[in-house]
């Protein structure tokens, strides 16, 4: 069922098997499953994650390789109202371990924002990463170009950027190292500080011996039209030719909400999780992007697929086995034979 | 490229940086992967796997819950093939370990086959199961309903299973456990051996506790129209009502031509794989139903993934690195700023 500000007092008094923190391609493959093996499940999906900005997911196995992520998303959360399992457009604040189960507690809408606390007796974390673009003045010049020429993950598009002329944008120093990675697709590097931290003598002397011109100077715009990258002004007025580019400034791991569960283990920001994603604490899995592992689509609904399942195998076991009471009628059978 | 016996010789001596072994959801995720990597990889695909028979596949995110397997297919394989990988329908039928890299030999063409040996530095093994269905006289009875309403798979399809009057067809009593799991979805099972195995008294003290009746007369048909199963006529002429039904009769592993692979582990006949889908032979991956593992096409999709970029990694860390050697001219730029 979707759930709004109107009728999610229907919910608050629920259980659920487990409550999805996270409505991207992960956290709805996980809800399909579940809702599949008769779970009550609830997504809450805050909007515009990183599957939103996808152009086109290129690499996943009975999509047309033009297929927006918009489209998958879309799909998925149909799907999963479909076979049951309840959504909420809300942000996760919070969650408490109450024990025999998990406090979720969300806010509701923008403007005005409602807290409210649902239950549950695992939660899927699934909120993923952000990337970190550049912070130009007129935002709208990086938009233009970010995802469709400018892109954020050199797996899911260095293919694009085949021997082209291309920026790599880096925030820190070791972001730098990308180049020497992204060279398997395109040796045409130009390295991008943006003005932001300086450069150490020996990755400007490794930068030259490949050949790879480093620029400090703040970046002033994107050029080009319809999305084609065509170059880069800077500060200073210089321009270069570039048709592509990636940036790598890290990302924003949405994972706040978990930083006050002791149980769980961390490798930096990503969580660490067994080959079923569930984490350190036995109530929490962590998917896709969150978790350490490549960040891919395909991965997140795998990840889904495996969380989902062991919740279900859980749950089963510590029930007792539905026995056949009472036997339905069958007037049309012939008798059984003797077992 | 699409190869066939008339033109597949312009590829005899090419050394594939990987052949694919099984044109299923995994083998195909792999050779997109691989192929937008800039690698080399051959698909070899026998035709008539596992998720060809699948009707509906319901549970994997992006795609409408009533797309058919063959559609999956049809779509990965044409998007393999656009970013560059070759597809060959044949046999794989034996794998020569020669160090430096893999011979696989395959079987093209049906009526009168002829062996062709291709090379490659990694074998993606993505050739899977296939489910063992009841031999009755007529098969075409038991393909009337298998993948419609007579399932093999209950995590795939145990929702649609539902509370209704289901069978269990078992080959071997271990198999009939499944009927201790299947009751998650509905109680109301019959237990079905065919005629092809003795019951213990131990197994049937269980299923009468539970409920389940046990028949032990051989099949003869399977009744019901427009694939949706209404009941099941033994041979000595009785008959039960059902309205569904899971064959849990074991499956067929693709596997032999893995068989003569010293270096290879073994679970069963699941390979033994680590978190990139490769085996303990440094040159073999494994996907999906091959190894160990959770049987879905969300996970096979995922394996090739993770297979394709773990080739890349160990390929890309072998070569040196592209150098910016001469620097593209650029006419229309302005000149850098010094790095």
């Amino acid at each position: 069922m979707k759930l709004t500000s109107r009728n999610l007092d229907q919910r608050l008094d629920t259980l659920y098997d487990a409550v999805i923190a996270g409505g991207g391609a992960g956290g709805l493959s996980a809800a399909i499953y579940l809702a599949r093996y008769g779970l009550k499940c609830l997504v809450i999906e805050k909007g515009k994650g990183r599957s939103m900005w996808m152009q086109e997911l290129r690499n996943y196995v009975g999509l047309d390789p033009h297929t927006p992520g918009r489209d998958l998303l879309k799909q998925g959360t149909t799907a999963a109202l479909g076979w049951g399992a309840d959504h909420l457009r809300a942000f996760v604040d919070k969650v408490t371990d109450q024990g025999d189960y998990l406090e979720v507690q969300v806010n509701v809408g923008k403007t005005h924002p409602t807290a409210v606390t649902f239950k549950a007796k695992y939660l899927i974390a699934a909120t993923g990463i952000i990337d970190i673009l550049p912070e130009l003045e007129n935002m709208q010049n990086v938009y233009d170009y970010a995802g469709y020429t400018l892109h954020v993950c050199m797996i899911c598009d260095g293919f694009d950027m085949w021997d082209q002329k291309a920026i790599l944008i880096a925030a820190r120093e070791p972001q730098i190292e990308a180049a020497f990675v992204l060279n398997w697709f395109t040796p045409y590097i130009t390295v991008l500080t943006d003005g932001k931290f300086p450069v150490s003598e020996a990755m400007k002397t490794r930068l030259q011996a490949h050949g790879y011109p480093l620029i400090e100077t703040p970046i002033a715009r994107f050029l080009g039209e319809n999305h084609q990258l065509q170059g880069v002004e800077f500060t200073d007025g210089t321009r270069i030719e570039v048709t592509t580019g990636l940036v790598n400034m890290g990302s924003i791991y949405h994972n706040h909400y978990l930083k006050a569960i002791p149980e769980l283990t961390w490798d930096g920001e990503n969580l660490v999780t067994d080959e079923f994603c569930q984490t350190t604490h036995p109530r929490i899995f962590a998917l896709g992007d969150l978790k350490k592992g490549v960040n891919q689509v395909a991965i997140a609904v795998a990840d889904g697929c495996l969380a989902a399942t062991k919740i279900w195998r859980t749950i089963r076991r510590s029930q007792p086995p539905r026995i056949w009471v009472e036997q339905v009628p069958n007037p049309a059978a012939e008798p059984l034979p003797a077992g």
